[in-house]
């Protein structure tokens, strides 16, 4: 049933290609520098604001943000940077976009709430600019597919950020399964297994912790992130983990995903945190607040060449940090929790052996020339990656590398599986975003060392 | 409607508790030896053998097995004991049963290919003899229920023997889960991920690898156990990883498995593996055989208390073995690929911990007792802890610590995994083979340091 609406969706939604703002502001470049604005300067936009003011082929031309503390900072990097001051956008949730209308504005960096993500995308596309968005957020299919529909109407470029793709070992292994190391691909494994409790509760003044703080009295994440695991129950946080294992498997590019189950544990882990910690408490307000999103989440992922892959969503509970990679083929596997592989005919039979002098050898074209630009960087040097692949594809006027149909598939994940989950686990259908085009699209992601 | 079929089966099947001819045998035993019949001496049958002709509280009085050469052998390593020759029983497929109208005999231990654990068991249970009985088997649901209501009408002592319950560091940490050192339990994985290719396949003449062969032309386990992966897609071989989860989680007492889902990979393996041997190659006749088994079969449980419990099913592709335990909870998590943990507030913040101290200091008290005896026994110990568990919960007339419920909730995930499968992972329901009495029952296994 609902296979047959996603085709409904998209007939009605397609449409003649038509020559498309974007299409001028791409050809207006080329020499000069990239000029960019960024919506959301906040904990993560900054990040990201540092690394475009470390580049000289980039201009920060204009800021958007609703709180006045962080355009400050943001503002004062610029200048300390030695750069030209930016235009601020500010004043209420709609301030970008008065920024979108700006003709000296080539593309935006989106790093705001989830809820955000598609309208501003959205926006963005329809005034010609070209988008790098933060990751998560699709709210809908719906969403997924304006996406989609909007992009191929505009052609402006969008790319989603997701900077786990371009983690060393993570390209490494991608370089070892193209060379078919691992034989023909099987199983996979990733997901999202981090403790965000000082992420979603904090003292409404410090990115991290110090209470039990969310929504209106929380600060930074915490003032919209956790509003999500009061109301929804799914995999919300799909793409790191998923990012990599769809360069793995080529989706949308020779395979794609074809249905999902999902399965959430009971939760426990927001509520305990508030009532364990000093400045929470049984009597504490938000002790009563009931959160939807289970502890655990998994997710099983069928795609049409028949590889599965498992997806884990835990924030909630203390542990450490793990993406939990797992690639399996017929020749053999590498796990990144013990930091391990094993390969038919080169390591000992039945034994695991170190991965990193393969992680060495088989390094990434990529990381090779670039890993000390990259050093010092966020998140061991991704982040500079990820960025660099967007300005790069803009100037080179070449498709972005992780394009919105990996956005619409990976964030389908998230409805789909809130989906399944409301349904007791039952199989939920992927929509085809790329209309077919699957088939005989090729993979393009770090194919060389350009970007 | 599986569940309504269920219900029907169940209430035909209820029957009026009788003087079974098990109670007999039980109250003639107590001070002299069990007296013990091997159905099966094949490899798995000839370790359990060796570990009973250890023993001074048995007594192994008759074997049966249809293969000459392997019952060779346990004649032989019945006299190089220095213990009784036993009665042999041979010649066909139901020599068996000739054996069980033995009144001599207490008790049968039954290592044959697995569709045959349900027949020999039920046959023994009528008989009155106590059942050990090896892993794996129930071919269809139906045969669960069978050996529920056979045990419950006889009263005859059925065990099933699931070695890696016994597991010191699984011993351990069911310890340590007593004592709530990871909190309320959450999430839950294991599987059986170990690379039986040369398990599968033999030269008709060893019992491990050498050839391509199965069936007819193979030998011990390559002779039944491969036509199960030849026709069948499922979790078959499930009890390693869910009998201590379903210890961590107290299964059939104030807890039970509600229902699951299961996906399938692509089969690969094992015709990889008969086209790329040197005895075997694209022309040799095995080469045509199309396996169903997916080489990585992955299940999604729900419990009735909210915890999730994620297997996996690998033994078609090269890897080392691995159980791939995480036992994780509202304090904190262990895993066993890195033999680390995580326990809030002990553990440094979102830091692994090496698990040996812990395993160590939470060493469980049957271990700390009967390590020294363990020692040398099959799977690391194991092999004697479940041995001796089921001889003295039988001489001491006293429920077995892992028992037919146990034994028909882990079976049912085989057959409800295929028909997930089949269904293209629709969530299938367990049934309750407690009858509603997982809600007053009590945990028993392995409370003390008595066996």
């Amino acid at each position: 049933m609902k296979r047959r609406k996603f085709i409904e969706d998209s007939s009605k939604a397609t449409a003649v290609l038509m020559m498309a703002p974007g299409l001028s502001i791409l050809s207006s470049i080329g020499k000069d520098k990239v000029r960019l604005g960024f919506i959301g300067v906040g904990a993560r936009g900054l990040t990201t604001l540092k690394l475009a003011l470390e580049r000289n082929d980039t201009e920060v031309t204009s800021i958007c943000d609703t709180d006045p503390i962080t355009l400050k900072r943001a503002s004062d990097m610029i200048a300390k940077a030695g750069k030209r001051e930016a235009k601020v956008f500010t004043g209420n949730d709609l301030a970008y976009k008065t920024m979108l209308e700006d003709k000296n504005l080539d593309a935006v960096i989106i790093s705001t709430p989830w809820e955000w993500h598609t309208p501003m995308s959205l926006d963005a596309m329809n005034a010609g600019k070209a988008v790098g968005c933060e990751v998560a957020g699709a709210m809908s299919l719906d969403e997924c597919w304006q996406l989609v529909r909007t992009h191929e109407r505009t052609q402006t470029p969008f790319m989603i950020l997701e900077n786990v793709c371009y983690r060393r070992d993570v390209m490494a292994i991608l370089n070892m399964t193209r060379q078919e190391l691992f034989g023909e691909m099987i199983h996979l494994e990733g997901g999202y297994q981090h403790d965000l409790r000082e992420v979603k509760f904090n003292d409404g003044v410090k990115y991290y912790g110090g209470g039990v703080e969310f929504g209106d009295k929380g600060y930074s994440e915490a003032r919209w992130r956790t509003t999500h695991s009061v109301h929804r129950n799914g995999d919300l946080y799909p793409t790191h983990g998923i990012g990599p294992i769809g360069s793995y498997i080529n989706n949308n590019r020779g395979n794609r995903f074809e249905y999902l189950t999902s399965m959430s544990s009971k939760a426990r882990g927001l509520h305990d945190y508030i009532v364990n910690h000093p400045k929470g408490g049984p009597d504490h307000p938000n002790a009563k607040v009931k959160f939807r999103l289970g502890d655990v989440v998994t997710t099983h992922i069928m795609t049409s060449n028949g590889e599965t892959i498992t997806l884990t969503h835990d924030t909630n509970l203390p542990r450490p940090y793990s993406i939990g990679f797992r690639v399996q083929g017929t020749k053999g596997l590498w796990m990144d929790l013990n930091k391990s592989l094993h390969i038919e005919g080169i390591s000992p039979a039945h034994k695991w052996e170190d991965a990193e002098p393969y992680l060495k050898e088989y390094d990434h074209p990529l990381w090779k020339k670039y890993a000390s630009d990259a050093a010092g960087a966020g998140h061991g040097g991704m982040d500079w990656f990820v960025l660099n692949a967007f300005i790069e594809a803009f100037k080179n006027k070449e498709p972005m590398p992780l394009d919105v149909y990996d956005h619409a598939s990976w964030s389908a994940i998230t409805c789909l599986s809130e989906q399944s989950i409301a349904q007791g686990s039952e199989p939920q259908s992927f929509p085809d975003f790329t209309d077919g085009k699957w088939m005989t699209r090729k993979p393009i992601f770090a194919l060389d060392d350009r970007y």
